[in-house]
């Protein structure tokens, strides 16, 4: 009997999500420190036990393309397309925001995440030190890096010391601590980094083992504005300039041409954020055809300021009508778009060793699914009932690292009700 | 002072829904009886009094189409199209379906369309009597009435007495009780009922006053077999057998042609179900062409089987969604989006006299907002916030005709575990 930690004991169904996508009835996890290290058919003892005999038990969801600390611009810009909320939201930024109002943006989203049970972000945005002291204060796992424009950006670095930041990231992210993440660099986009400035990213991602996150072809205009200045696709930029021989998750790729497909292979993963998308009018990603195409796809909400909210299960709900209105019912398999959202999504952002699924040797990121709700009821499909029926309510229990960081629908970390005074009181400041 | 049977005091938010759309702050409603009798900026004195300090007051949403009793089909139907659904479900229905089973899964249906804020939906199905009497006992304002096919159904009823069962529905409605709602007929389609019948159905509802829920143009298979049969349009065949006489509304109506626009005008309504139109691959209705022609347009989530709950707010991101991709983000505002799924869905109905909006004179159909949300903060667009942001589980107390149905998330009319039981109970005999 091995010494657990914790037994989340009786499950009613556990998905494992594994590469054979078992599910077990009646089944229990057991787990020691971070790691789980046994599935059972019986009970376990351990110092804690979570029962969990009305309760789903699934990996936990993972948001492959978000900006946590642009949920105090939720709604904010409303009734514009990409380009109009880009005009919007960096007029807000440059109203209020500061590294310490970064962090407290992130607190509220990576709270908001996690009671929604994802439990895993990519999280693209500006102070990075304080988006990821905000989001492992609130308990999730996050995946974060330095962000480089050309321009000095609200943070006030001219590109050299947005390098040198960079090459320091490695230490800050041990220090502040949090579960286990890979070393990521965030150029912004193709219009927005040159070049030579991505060249510079790909040698300083080779130097310090960093993975990159860049958005990609989000809309039409965006890959015409950049083939009217350098004749080809952002894609085609990033095989030039040595970015893509890094592992890339690029954000939205709607607009992806064949020859990109080409160049993506084995080298860059789509974060599909239908909601988004269609709010912007950006377009339609076609993810079947990535996907034939052996391109990993993973999930995501985008920020607040766009689709105006971090719940992953509309957007496993889009993804799955979207494949189904444009490629036929038969081609949109809910137990497909579940995976997209959990262990396709640890593959997109290079976390597949450590996430995604349910296994003996991986991390406890877990939620608990609580059954008892009208909604779903009465279970005759069950991938179809989580990704069709199933929403953010029904998440009672998140783990993150084997630690219980949302305990009955509440954090164990964060004061909600301090916090969003704070946050209402930062964003007063726009309104005056 | 009037004597209050129910005050809704200091909330933080009403929307009227009004014709001038306005939004009161810091509110109070009295109610007498099933009637708004007071809006006021003071708290009132009553017999009970809501404290909705922290809470935005609205409208009840209206379900413009739906089958509450598939409910017990949940997820049964997966990977098909209209067509293929149909046949699925219609086999399952011949397994368990009799009048106490539709009762039974009307009244899960109910209950959770009533926890999630819908305060009345417009729901065709076999066993009107059974329906009837369980959306009743769950409290909701449920508008039903006799289904018709050529064939006899499953409720084993011949032409004849489908029309004899009709004519006695009014007084049947009357003696099962319930929230007033408007006497309805409800021929499946035009694709299983022919143009005789139709014509007999359109002199019975004249002659009993009745208005029409049909399914008109749900996907373009539907519309060249009709068009292959009649050599016309589903729509055309009811202007031309007398059913456009009387108030309709058309379940879909995804391929409406710009003639039908025109037989419609001021005599049908459109229940736009972009959820179940994407996942049945059935197409995306132009609702904004239909609204600029005249028709009204309300909500609808379909039934259980197809689009697999019965969760509006979701629906209205698909309608705010669809709109933004297909007609530009300018086009698509949420305030409109919000008034599709209150005081639209009320007139598409022909219920507009009674509910939709909060006004001195209508019906108290209210649904209280819980703001206390990580993802409600925060509040930059009330519109946005509640259409792309909020969602089933912020609602926390629900009145219907004056009665509080769901007291803090929880029915006070029907117990949801004796609920779960009996369903789980019966649906096993599909599995068996």
């Amino acid at each position: 009997m091995p010494n657990l930690d914790l037994a989340i004991n009786n499950a009613r169904y556990v998905l494992s999500v594994n590469s054979s996508g078992e599910v077990y009835e009646n089944c229990s996890i057991g787990i020691s420190g971070n790691t789980i290290i046994e599935i059972s058919k019986t009970p376990l003892n351990a110092k804690k036990v979570y029962d969990a005999s009305e309760r789903l038990i699934s990996p936990g969801l993972v948001n492959t393309h978000t900006h946590l600390a642009m949920t105090l611009f939720r709604g904010l810009a409303e009734g514009v397309n990409l380009q109009g909320f880009l005009e919007k939201v960096w007029a807000a930024e440059g109203a209020i925001m500061d590294a310490p109002t970064a962090e407290l943006g992130t607190k509220l989203g990576a709270l908001e995440a996690l009671l929604g049970g994802t439990t895993t972000a990519l999280d693209m945005y500006l102070f990075p030190e304080g988006t990821h002291k905000g989001a492992v204060a609130a308990g999730l796992r996050h995946v974060s890096g330095p962000i480089f424009f050309d321009f000095p950006g609200l943070d006030g670095l001219e590109w050299e010391a947005r390098i040198a930041f960079a090459k320091q990231w490695p230490a800050i992210l041990e220090k502040i601590g949090g579960a286990q993440v890979p070393t990521y660099l965030m150029p912004h986009a193709t219009y927005t980094c040159s070049p030579e400035h991505l060249s510079e990213i790909a040698s300083l991602a080779e130097e310090i083992g960093a993975n990159i996150h860049i958005h990609i072809s989000e809309n039409q205009q965006e890959n015409k504005d950049v083939a009217d200045r350098y004749g080809k696709t952002p894609t085609k930029i990033l095989a030039e300039t040595g970015i893509l021989k890094r592992h890339n998750i690029f954000g939205h790729g709607v607009h992806l041409i064949d020859s990109d497909l080409v160049d993506m292979k084995g080298r860059a993963a789509v974060a599909h954020c239908p909601g988004s998308n269609l709010k912007l009018a950006s377009g339609i990603a076609d993810i079947k055809k990535y996907r034939e195409n052996g391109i990993t796809v993973g999930l995501g909400t985008d920020g607040c300021s766009s689709s105006n909210d971090l719940d992953m299960w509309p957007v496993m709900r889009f993804a799955g009508y979207l494949l189904s209105q444009n490629h036929g019912p038969e081609n949109s398999k809910a137990e497909e778009v579940f995976r997209m959202a959990t262990i396709e999504g640890a593959k997109a952002i290079g976390l597949a060793n450590l996430i995604g699924s349910i296994e003996v040797g991986k991390r406890a990121d877990l939620i608990a699914i609580d059954l008892a709700a009208p909604h779903l009821v009465p279970i005759h499909n069950l991938y179809a009932l989580l990704v069709y029926a199933a929403g953010r309510s029904d998440v009672s229990d998140v783990w993150v690292d084997g630690e219980q960081v949302i305990e009955n629908r509440t954090s164990t970390k964060l004061d909600f009700a301090e916090l969003r005074k704070d946050v209402n009181q930062k964003v007063s400041q726009l309104n005056g």
